[in-house]
């Protein structure tokens, strides 16, 4: 749940006199993301989501994050795009920190996804890879491979806390990964963060994605395998092999793997299991003493990352190979 | 900033399943009311608030606060009003909790009122005591002054912590308005919570009053004091008497106030300071350490109760006596 910022009336006023929305009807504080402040917009012109970026976006990621929404808008995908003031701008300034207004996507994202649920993901991923193909901008992945290592430091050896001997199988990932993490597969724009919080569905078809606040370049496989941890599992952390297949296979319908990336999945699914597992341990180690926000169990990804490991092939995800 | 108790995708199908509100189009978590988890639910049917209501209220006090929501809209007070199921019902169970779904009203609240807007909201308050009446149920004020002393002693002594000598302060502040509360002043159903976070205003004017889950049967004058408190003191704690008077005539020229009314505004202007004080202070020394909501300071009602304690009658208020 994410801690607002407030502004005041004035404030806002002066902000919107630069769009073409009409008049206010309602604003509130929305609790959707983590990473900013949120606001459900109504004014004349419908539905909107003001969002102010907090501190922990670098606003150089900005025009990246707001052109991509506009570029995979323009070729074809669901998702919401920011609305561009009488400047031309999609980036203004809201009690002090960078903010934009963005289109409201209707649907509602699903708890317990059911394997259908999957497959359309899968297939709505590789949409978004496809759509994203020639747009200019690119943005390194701070959250990969190079960084695990640093985020576990930032851990202070704590990680034994969460479960024993939790430490020394990270480290031993950690060795595993950086040595064999695979630099050769087909790269793109991904998502990077497409969990059932930010996809949407209506009327049980999937209506769109949002978020787009941790996509960057990296291999389009990756991506899937994001999926694969998000989407997948159950609430005793064992693979369901039917959503699996469903959201690989919906995946390839769209935009086939290629052999190299069939042969990595399971490898791209044990370091996706170990980015997740890293962000949540930092978060469960240094929240603080009584708050009201529950941090997220690592444990979950630790368990993912045990189950990848056993893995032979991706004929454990359900794939014919 | 709520906690929010999440439910499956199930549970929700099941009980909108009772309401002729068509299909779902989206559901955001919302960032209002403290004591309750609030939804903005837009539906087929529009735009309505899903409110699962939490330990903090007692279900024994749900029928008072939805049904006085249903009488005042029918005597054309605009708030919002409980949807009945198909059964007729304003009350249902979502995710093992007392849930309703209630209109949408738009409208923004202020967070700087002006004195035009303290005067409509005198005007509304009211006109809220008046739309009340002949409401058939009851619900005595749990947060009268025979629930201040009580209150200040289940904050141990600790009073000190925030203000030195303020533990003193507030024993004989106890003393004095449990000697002098009024106890023969006009009563009926007073909103006792109509701070500036709930009234809302469109297009300059105030569109609506919300949150009635503080409502209850007391002295009609006592509501005024809490809105003197809540609408007319400045950043730096003074009373700015333009919008004291605005408020106050605002109020009167709907329904008068009588001659012992404006005698005891002084004392009940006391007994609301002390009211929000005790309930800030409270909340202020049993919050875990560290969370991230942080509640609001108790010493703004401290110097709001030091200024009645000066004032020698509701002239000070800027009413002419």
């Amino acid at each position: 749940m994410a801690v607002y910022t407030d502004f005041s009336d004035e404030e806002l006023e002066r902000f919107l006199s630069g769009y073409d929305l009409g008049a206010v009807q309602s604003l509130k504080g929305i609790a959707e993301g983590v990473e900013n402040s949120n606001y459900l917009l109504v004014t004349e012109a419908g539905q909107f989501i003001l969002t102010l970026y907090e501190k922990r976006v670098d606003p150089a990621d900005l025009p990246f994050f707001l052109g991509l929404m506009d570029h995979l808008a323009a070729r074809g995908l669901n998702c919401p795009t920011p609305v561009h003031n009488r400047q031309g701008e999609a980036l203004g300034r809201l009690a002090d920190r960078p903010t934009a207004i963005i289109t409201f996507l209707n649907g509602i994202s699903v708890r317990r996804p059911r394997p259908d649920q999957c497959g359309a993901v899968g297939r709505s991923l590789a949409e978004l890879h496809r759509a994203a193909e020639g747009f200019a901008l690119t943005r390194r992945n701070a959250l990969s491979v190079e960084s695990w290592r640093p985020l576990y430091e930032a851990c202070e050896g704590r990680a034994d806390e969460v479960s024993a001997g939790l430490g020394r199988e990270i480290e031993s990932e950690l060795d595993y990964l950086e040595a064999h993490w695979p630099r050769d597969l087909p790269s793109g724009v991904i998502h990077a963060d497409l969990f059932p919080d930010n996809v949407f569905f209506l009327d049980k078809r999937l209506s769109g994605l949002i978020d787009f606040y941790f996509a960057c370049n990296d291999m389009l496989a990756y991506d899937a395998a994001v999926c694969l941890n998000a989407w997948c599992f159950e609430a005793d952390t064992s693979l369901n092999i039917t959503k699996a297949r469903a959201l690989l296979t919906g995946y390839a319908s769209v935009r086939p793997f290629t052999p190299g990336e069939i042969e990595a999945l399971p490898l791209l699914a044990r370091g996706a299991a170990l980015r997740f597992l890293l962000t949540r341990l930092y978060d469960w180690l240094t929240v603080p003493e009584g708050a009201l926000v529950v941090p997220k169990d690592p444990s979950e990804y630790y368990r993912r990352l045990r189950f990848h490991r056993g893995v032979a092939d991706a004929s454990a995800y359900g794939l014919d190979l």
